[in-house]
């Protein structure tokens, strides 16, 4: 007995107990069901990849998150720590076998042995979907209405998408003659949220005096309508910019595309969205639970110029986003919204000892035949545990088969909430009161 | 640009393209809804575990397929090779959470370092479903009829569900007092498909004798039915052994079960079936395509008497099989049988230029709403391009919406196979066309 091995996971990694892998599961359903009505297509790429393809060739300083082993054949390999750069590199190696533009989506899990003291996992599911081969407003929108249908189909309640332009907000650096410090500035920007603005005001002026400050805040402030806050932001460059007159038309023709597609009402013009530096070229967005705002962004993204320039010279523009499965399965418990589908266990075939085994389990596959869920408990037991395992799995009913009903060609059925039994005279009416097909 | 890195993946793993992923996925789904229809729920555990859980504490003689390594705490780590040993984990660790018996399925990633000379994966898919903590034909058959209507719900046609009992072939060789010889001879029975009858019996004979040998061959060899097959097994045995009846009765059971739920004509007594020599204790499955048997079983397995005895001191007996999900997909392509599902892109929203990009996008969306997937090409483009895209992508429509046709409230959608275009005189009789929902 002693030896025994203690069962445990690693720190940061989880097992996933039924009711939370079904909850799990029927998330994803439903985020893949939405993507494939835009016309998105599933791929898969390997969980484990060269180091040299996921940190770049500078790999010697690598990046500690990453788990980095030898294999077998001593090659240098690494867990993908993302779905971008696999992604990126998939383009590159396939882009003659696929079409442009290509919509993908891949929900899949990732690696990183990140700190867990802040309640991180280090292994984890991602879920990004993209739009490459384009640099149109169409592809912009098509991600923002994905976002805003997802978000239904997950009934979510309201939701904020905020968007904005790195271009503008580069140009507005550009006019104020504070580009070259940019870097700093948008890095105190991005904390607006989370500090407040007074903390924000003596951030920005510390870093770029109190006037420049003071115009930056103003800017990252949004108006009330989706068109007066981007009026005030373009009035912030010089008018024949032309790179902020083509971010506020980008901008505007998102937002028109979203009014014409029905959802503007949750598109939110946000001067302060930045999504970090050096990535992103375009469009940016962040999406928020109106209900949980605390939470933070469930879906944040934007536009990149270069997909794949580490793997290819062939030019691949795209825009892109990834949903926060974890936060928005955190979200969905907390507002009490179920996310568990109809397929789910609904009849257990009780056992009793008194009916031949064969005779429930023709019972369970006559059910089944008529597309209703149905298990035959597979030993006699007391009824009293069997209605027990049966609660806690979440099966509504008891099917009471035994001699006497099956000579009689009744069915009685038990309510396990209601505890009470209804004794259905034949099969038929059995499997309408379950909800089953016709025969 | 020499700075290029090669795009390239690991041997052994691979990328799924769109439609290889929407393939596998199509046929993960189908495996899904079935398990469910028999009670039979989801988990997931970490792709990474301790060495120690995988692999047992006489762990520094380990396989050496395993990929195995230190992680950044020093922790000796390994990615898991199958789905079996964390499930026994699994069950020690949450047993006291969990309900009994219980039934389990999990579709997921397993890595193995083989030799892929042979046409062997070092990341694949596997798919195991499970029923722990019960010993009852009842289990047993739930298994049998769960292959039987997996396989129906894919469209493979006929197939064979070989069963056996370990208990009977084990108590045969008790009988003819060839106990001791039991591994070299059910490693040479286990050939038997492959080398034949002739080489078998001469291999048999280097190692009991020829009368045993002969007396080993009519065993193997199956009967004409279920039933004349049993009796002339149990006829080997002798008639008063308690081990030998039970074993009888087991299969007699469930075959009787099967029959009762309607699947009896797919399941075959082969005696010469044994699956492996240590892990299975009782009855032992394989299956077979008739379209297909060259192609090996596609779903195995067996009872067993002891899941988690590394872990726990308590008992879980249990009964499962494993899907081998590569050899079904191919089976399933050499077939020509698809496996792809409804959901897929139905419209491609062609964009000429003369109707504006928000008006296209209207028309997409209320499509989506009523349940057709749609997409609106993100840019103008010459129309042929648009459809070659549309047809490499699978997308039967493209609906062609310009200036006038918009003003006229007229919808003409190009078939794109047939080259021909329909010309629609309202959005209701498009959606209808295309098999929406009603308003």
């Amino acid at each position: 007995m002693s030896d025994i091995i203690e069962p445990r996971v690693l720190k940061g990694f989880r097992d996933y107990l039924p009711d939370a892998e079904r909850a799990r599961s029927s998330l994803v359903k439903k985020l893949e069901k939405t993507f494939e009505s835009f016309g998105f297509v599933p791929i898969d790429t390997p969980s484990l990849e060269y180091a040299e393809i996921l940190l770049g060739k500078g790999g010697g300083e690598t990046d500690k998150q990453v788990y980095r082993f030898k294999d077998h054949g001593e090659r240098d390999v690494a867990l993908r720590f993302d779905l971008t750069v696999p992604f990126a590199r998939f383009m590159a190696e396939h882009v003659e076998e696929l079409y442009l533009p290509f919509r993908r989506f891949h929900i899949a899990k990732v690696w990183r042995g990140e700190n867990t003291q802040r309640g991180r996992y280090r292994e984890f599911m991602q879920c990004d979907f993209d739009i490459v081969g384009t640099d149109s407003a169409s592809a912009d929108a098509d991600i923002v209405l994905v976002i805003a249908k997802a978000m239904k189909a997950l009934d979510v309640g309201d939701i904020r998408i905020r968007i904005n332009h790195r271009g503008l907000f580069n140009r507005f650096l550009a006019a104020a003659g504070c580009s070259g410090k940019s870097v700093a500035i948008l890095r105190i920007v991005d904390k607006l949220e989370k500090i407040g603005v007074q903390e924000t005001a003596s951030l920005l002026s510390a870093e770029v005096g109190e006037e420049l400050a003071s115009s930056i805040l103003s800017f990252i402030q949004p108006e009330k309508g989706f068109q007066e806050t981007l009026a005030k932001m373009f009035g912030f460059c010089s008018p024949n910019d032309a790179e902020a007159i083509a971010a506020r038309d980008r901008l505007l023709d998102v937002y028109e595309i979203a009014q014409a597609a029905g959802c503007a009402e949750a598109v939110e013009l946000d001067p302060s969205i930045t999504r970090g530096l050096d990535y992103y070229t375009g469009v940016v967005f962040e999406t928020f639970l109106t209900a949980m705002p605390k939470i933070g962004s469930v879906c944040s993204g934007g536009r990149y110029n270069e997909l794949a320039s580490l793997y290819t010279t062939k030019k691949l523009p795209g825009v892109g986003a990834s949903i926060g499965l974890d936060r928005l399965l955190a979200a969905l418990d907390a507002l009490g919204r179920s996310t568990i589908s109809q397929s789910d266990p609904k009849v257990l075939v009780a056992n009793q000892g008194s009916a031949k085994t064969t005779e429930l389990h023709a019972a369970a596959a006559n059910l089944r035949n008529r597309g209703v869920s149905a298990e035959v408990f597979p030993e006699s037991k007391k009824l009293l545990a069997q209605y027990g395992y049966a609660e806690k799995k979440g099966i509504p009913y008891a099917l009471l088969l035994d001699e006497s009903s099956l000579s009689s060609g009744h069915y009685p059925l038990r309510d396990l909430a209601r505890r009470s039994t209804i004794d259905f005279s034949s099969f038929e009416e059995l499997v309408a009161f379950l909800g089953g097909s016709k025969e």
